[in-house]
């Protein structure tokens, strides 16, 4: 029986499996929503009341679920600190919390997360090597970003520090925290306007900031659209023709642009990845 | 006779045809700038009147116009569910509702994008050609964007639901639909100010939002420059001297820098696509 | 005489150029700056006087000077047509125009403009070949870039049309034109929040807005870099050395990295071109 | 003595110096905390009075050590006149002229950039590299950059000046250098709404100044993210293995894709490097 529930709960590939699937991220988006709903004021309190119920009855299912998953995982160790099994585990756990610091039920959205396992549950095989693209980028490009980030922060601080000696407490920028908030609200290019300069030199100052924020976007931008176009092209020159060696393919491309022979493109024989 | 008025009204070539086409988006164009006059408080009632007459006259004959077109297109199915025939029946249609639901007449505005035709009436063959690239760019990335807005997404609801636990109703952040607007205007660092952050933590909160709307900005416009690099690359790549073999020619560029021998750029010879 | 004038006025070779282009670009720098100052509330009326003569001064020097401009050009009709003729009679021309019109007097800091010849003056050969590569960017973006800002501005008109409808005068939407004014100032993300739109309708509409605008500002992006990506390229293969074939060269180089031979860089020999 | 106090003090190898490093790091971290908390008002007096004695006490054993680096360093003036001499003075001096000017010790955060050392301590060969090849791109693009913001600014103080004719001082445009600053706010899409202008002319101008900005900031980031590639490119190259010449290996790859032979990568063999 455990390996019934484990077919059912964790795979995808039978009609059981499936549906499990299909109807588990349906009444995630579901009781998302009503969460969502039940802050509105323009809700009578009748219906609140009718919504809280049913954020308990679907928690309830949604700890069901993750009992029956520990319980028919393969390896139960491995689930429950896998990336799913503590998604799996935030999901339920607000509305507990929530008994004793009642804010802790709007962090029930997390459950939100649980949505991404659509992509494995309907096969969007060509979505998945595109986000894996993505990630891969970013994860290469992790450490120049860190550097990045390291210095718009130190940046901040000071700049921050700077105009709270400038400005001071009576033009809004009460201590150096908020200065350096008002810093990354600018940097950022945000713009709030709940605090601006007054002074003429501290308005100087910001259009430097700005100036600055405006250009050093560049610099993630750069660091993401290189590694980026490198992944591409690798991508791509794996789509050599092998008859002809004619490259610079179509990423979606399946014969040859030059003699028609096939292409080694993973994406043209879904068949044996998938069954 | 419906030969003929397909001519003129569908065809560009004949004189008659290409009057016509003219006179439709001038006429398109001053509709559109008088819809917008009748919206200004500073222009008298009577002035209003006189521009509300204009309306119907411009949407009647323009309604004309779409029963011609239907009447005289070769294939009518196609043309009444092809892009510009749903346009053309958008562009008459809210005149008509707004005899029920009066807001309904600003709709009216949607003709603007039948001036699109002006492409191809006017053989601006290089803007289409430029068009093109960068809806095929588009097109390759689509999956990308997609992922990339569904991951979006999710973190705003998640973003937006923590700051309305952590501020709250007394802080403007009125209901998780609220919260998740302003994340929205956050992250795409438009910044009205309507609603901020008030409490420490809030502002912290926010301050990373912004840090990361301001980083992740960097994945579509890497995503959109490498696809586009690598169609311009491959616009470039056909642009190979058949001669010598000297490649990476300009896009306009007629003959080869090396040896002097006409280049295969279909640019360069108008003539037959346009006749 | 008139060759002599030439020779210091529109020349930068002798000593004699080159201290009359210097003095000029020194005299409109803090002519501007007067300009500028006179605008301020805290400077007493008293020096105001003074900066207003200063302005009258600077003038009239400036139209001696183009006076003498048009006598000593040596094709008068191509200097007043050039871009730099018409600059310089936009510098002097606003300060006659506030004899008639007071605000007029502003536009004097057009002549700032005439700044720009520093470069030539200065001999900074590497700026303006840089600036030349971006020039030549844009220039050859140009049909990309208008085809984007046409589809733009249309989405403007009609998503500010629908936003009227949706918020009508009494959220602050008060014409249609205000509302395009709206759109443009959402999908660009600066976000003033002088107009915000108050239906939850509206608000949704707007977020929808700033996610089309936070995505779509990657299309130029894209547009710019792949084509200074391309004609960056085309600069650095012109940097493969003659001897041992070897390219990739960085831009500043002077010899080639793996024979030590020359490298056919115009930048390497700045005598030729400058003498 | 004065040898040994070197190795502590500016080596990294030896226990004593990497543990004086990592020591002197923490204490500048807590330091700079400390200059935060003491500017928020939700903190009480007495504790204010405690970190100020904190920071005095910082600031006092900071300048031991600065008299102890100029005393054991090696070579003195290259020492006090280098970028981390420099900021070694920087972090101390502002607590001494603040007996005088009291604003002035807000400025002890520049301290903070003395944490950049910790790249060296723990020997962060990669993110070196990487931060070399972002400073690398930046150097390279430094021209354009500096003709891109020359550029900029001659266009803000032109618009700035226009809008000052246009709004005047009773919409908020009180002065030029004002309304200059107002361009910038909305040029950089910062956007604070504390001056918008008012007269349908000037919202046309400022929408047209909010255009101009969206797409100009397509430039800097083309020039950074081209010549990143470019670096980009020039690091894979080297990436060629030496046995069968496969090249575009990852920049992280120890070993040749195809033939399994090791590459000349640097990051390769640390060991070299570092002992």
């Amino acid at each position: 029986m455990r390996e019934t529930l484990n077919t059912i709960i964790f795979g995808t590939k039978t009609p059981a499996g499936k549906f499990f699937d299909l109807a588990l991220i349906w009444a995630i988006v579901i009781s998302v929503v009503l969460i969502l709903l039940a802050t509105i004021d323009a809700i009578s309190e009748e219906y609140r009341r009718g919504l809280y119920m049913a954020e308990w009855v679907f928690t309830i299912l949604f700890t069901i679920e993750y009992a029956l998953r520990i319980y028919s995982a393969r390896d139960r160790k491995q689930y429950i600190f896998s990336f799913y099994g503590v998604v799996d585990l935030l999901s339920i756990l607000p509305l507990y919390i929530s008994l004793i610091f009642p804010q802790a039920s709007y962090l029930l959205v997390i459950r939100l997360l649980r949505v991404l396992r659509i992509f494995r549950v309907l096969k969007l095989l060509r979505y998945m090597k595109d986000a894996n693209l993505l990630l891969r980028s970013l994860w290469h490009s992790r450490r120049k970003i860190m550097v990045f980030f390291g210095t718009v922060l130190i940046m901040c601080v000071i700049i921050g520090s700077v105009m709270y000696a400038v400005e001071g407490p009576e033009n809004g920028f009460t201590s150096i925290p908020k200065s350096i908030y008002w810093t990354i609200v600018t940097i950022t290019t945000v713009g709030y306007g709940d605090i601006t300069p007054q002074t003429n030199f501290g308005q100087g100052l910001a259009a430097a900031t700005m100036l600055l924020g405006y250009s050093i976007i560049a610099v993630p931008t750069g660091i993401i659209t290189s590694q980026m176009a490198s992944e591409l092209r690798r991508d791509t020159m794996l789509l050599n023709c092998l008859a002809c060696g004619r490259g610079n393919h179509e990423t979606e491309a399946r014969f040859c642009l030059k003699c028609g022979a096939e292409l080694p493109n993973d994406l043209a024989e879904p068949e044996d990845d998938v069954s």
